[in-house]
């Protein structure tokens, strides 16, 4: 039997328990061996759940009980998670995690003390949810040389996006709606400002290059900016209104990553990725395109990644696991100097000036907003966009990306 | 070093020499060793080829090879394919195959005979081309009960389809464009007619009950009755129409699976998968629904499927590799107790006799079609709609499921 030990029981942790007892019969049958949660390690009590006899307080209990192999950390945060992941480690525990801070923060570190100790650190749940995609860039596309990776990974933001789309509405009613129905948060700062979703490409980057990517020095855009205008006019082209997450892998094995809002066509896959689900599309060198869907957060979804973790561990005693992420920080290009096509909303009282520095663009113009412009540009470099912009001064309303 | 074996030096043969050589570096990292291919058995001679010295024609000689650890079975058919793989798993050589037909057939007895010999009968390629779908049922979904797959698997079809609706062409036509283009072969029958996905939705309900399902049991149902007024009526009722390979998981463990084409509303992801592409739609009880979308064939998506299998193999030697898929037959439930909702297009001059029979249904009229009428009926089973078909005779035009 392998006893497992859930640090945290909140929304996840309370998931990992459901599945791992509810599915008892599947998570036994695939682990080789029965499995059960012999821990529920939280401050609070919780009298009169199912399984309050498994809740401690006491950490050094979980670490001190030689019949836990597993830990399962859901606790999130960087402060004591990331001293009981060690600890753990340390002590020749699995670690199975959600917790994307963590994950990105000290992601190689905690992989290569895991394999020191002879156990695993593994965070299927700390990108997409649900959606497989750690395993998948692991275990499935191991000949493959990934060039790139395009996420909808923030499931708060894609439904106020998909919201401000349908319902042609602006971000401050949207984010109102998604914080009454419990979608975002009352401080949704990590949401709409990006770095959540700076987090997870950073997680997918690293595994993409192998090496360390730091998420801290991601370029970073959230949504904050868009408005019901930028939705009109990227109907108008064809397109709709996305916060992607995306990194490219270069020949020389730099990283080009960033998170912003991007317009993408309406007929690309990843337009119909909508309300809180995530997607994650990937290009390999011999593959091609291939793209994941599915629910990017919520209590059993997660919960399911967390278990699925817990399985390979239990069927991976004492042998590696594969998943290269050393310490060594990989080369990151510049945003500033990659290039692409923006789309750019000025006033039209800009006049000549407007016109000028848009010359080789696309205009659009759009009888709900008459004193408005739309243009796409060439390909050009951001730096290039950034200055013409700036010369423009308060002429210009948005820019966004295009795909 | 490991070294492998190809078999058959086709399409998907050539692929695999050309992943594992071209992407070496990558190929060689994840399996933990270097790997190469040393041997590729076919009849003919490649003279030029860049591999042309690693051309052999007699079997034995990999079979008697010791050095050969790994042997890439993407020959097809169920004769040599069969045996030949037979063979290397009793010789303890692990079988990485693209042959949907021998696995579909003979898919839960080589499993048995690879864990007999300690070895591996690895089968990523047969179902989805380059879409990680076995591993994921097999290995990231291992805490769920997989109560639902929906697969567009038959990338010939489902561009056929993606033709007639863009073009409001019909069957004839797209499928002479689809021969010219490569995609269809000049006898198209195991595409058209559905058998190729039913082989395919055949491995994926054996995996998802654990038991073997019998293709040859399968309700298979093709697009040759399609026509264009069909794509007509379901734009007029905001869908489209796919060939689905379906299965349900029953309580009782019994399984539905179909393949047929269906009516797919247009805002379902699954009515995004376009051209030749694949895409396959995994209910979890507690993952709820995700999807795995990509290049479902093709010569170097396919062989970056086989060659995942090949370094999976090397990284597994002397142990087990999850797959639960016995050589019990699973129970299948019988297609015409099955219930759902249908459209139905029929002669108006049928006048009281049709709208008797389809009274509950909702009534579609078409400008571009005044001689007909289409119908889509409430929740019915499948054999009380036939009844009702059979009764009006040649009244029916056509019947199409709703997904």
């Amino acid at each position: 039997m392998i006893q497992i030990a859930v640090l945290g029981y909140g929304i996840v942790g309370s998931g990992v328990v459901e599945v791992i007892e509810r599915n008892n019969a599947e998570v036994s049958r695939r682990a080789g061996e029965e499995m059960h949660v012999k821990y529920i390690l939280d401050l609070r009590d919780f009298p009169g759940d199912p399984y309050e006899e498994k809740v401690v307080h006491d950490y050094n209990l979980i670490l001190e009980d030689a019949q836990i192999s597993i830990v399962c950390e859901v606790m999130g945060g960087v402060g004591d998670a990331y001293q009981f992941t060690r600890q753990a480690l340390e002590a020749g525990k699995s670690v199975c995690t959600s917790n994307k801070e963590l994950v990105a923060k000290h992601g190689a570190e905690l992989i290569a003390l895991a394999a020191a100790n002879g156990c695993h650190y593994m965070f299927e749940a700390s990108v997409g949810g649900g959606i497989p995609i750690i395993r998948t860039i692991n275990n499935a596309m191991t000949p493959e040389r990934i060039e790139a990776v395009t996420g909808i990974l923030n499931g708060t933001t894609n439904y106020m996006l998909t919201k401000m789309e349908q319902e042609s509405a602006d971000y401050e009613e949207v984010l109102k709606q998604a914080q009454a129905l419990g979608y975002a948060e009352r401080n949704p700062e990590a949401d709409v400002e990006g770095h959540d979703a700076c987090r997870k490409i950073a997680i997918l980057s690293s595994l993409m290059a192998g090496k360390n990517v730091d998420s801290e020095k991601l370029y970073t855009e959230g949504i904050k900016g868009i408005a019901a205008a930028d939705f009109a006019f990227a109907k108008e082209a064809n397109m709709t209104i996305k916060l992607l997450a995306r990194a490219k892998l270069m020949e020389d094995g730099s990283i080009l990553a960033m998170v912003a809002p991007f317009m993408v066509p309406k007929d690309h896959v990843l337009a119909m990725v909508n309300d809180v689900f995530n997607g994650v599309f990937v290009t390999g060198n011999m593959l091609g395109d291939t793209m994941l869907y599915g629910h990017g957060a919520g209590k059993l979804p997660t919960a399911s990644a967390v278990a699925a973790d817990v399985i390979e561990c239990a069927r991976n005693q004492g042998r590696q696991i594969l998943c290269i992420w050393e310490e060594t920080e990989a080369k990151l290009v510049d945003v500033a100097e990659s290039e692409r096509k923006f789309f750019v909303r000025a006033k039209r009282d800009g006049g000549k000036a407007v016109e000028d520095v848009f010359a080789g663009s696309i205009c659009l113009e759009l009888a709900e907003y008459p004193n408005e412009l739309g243009f796409i540009t060439p390909v050009m470099k951001e730096r290039e966009l950034q200055a013409g912009c700036e010369a423009l001064g308060d002429l210009i309303l948005n820019k966004i990306r295009l795909m």
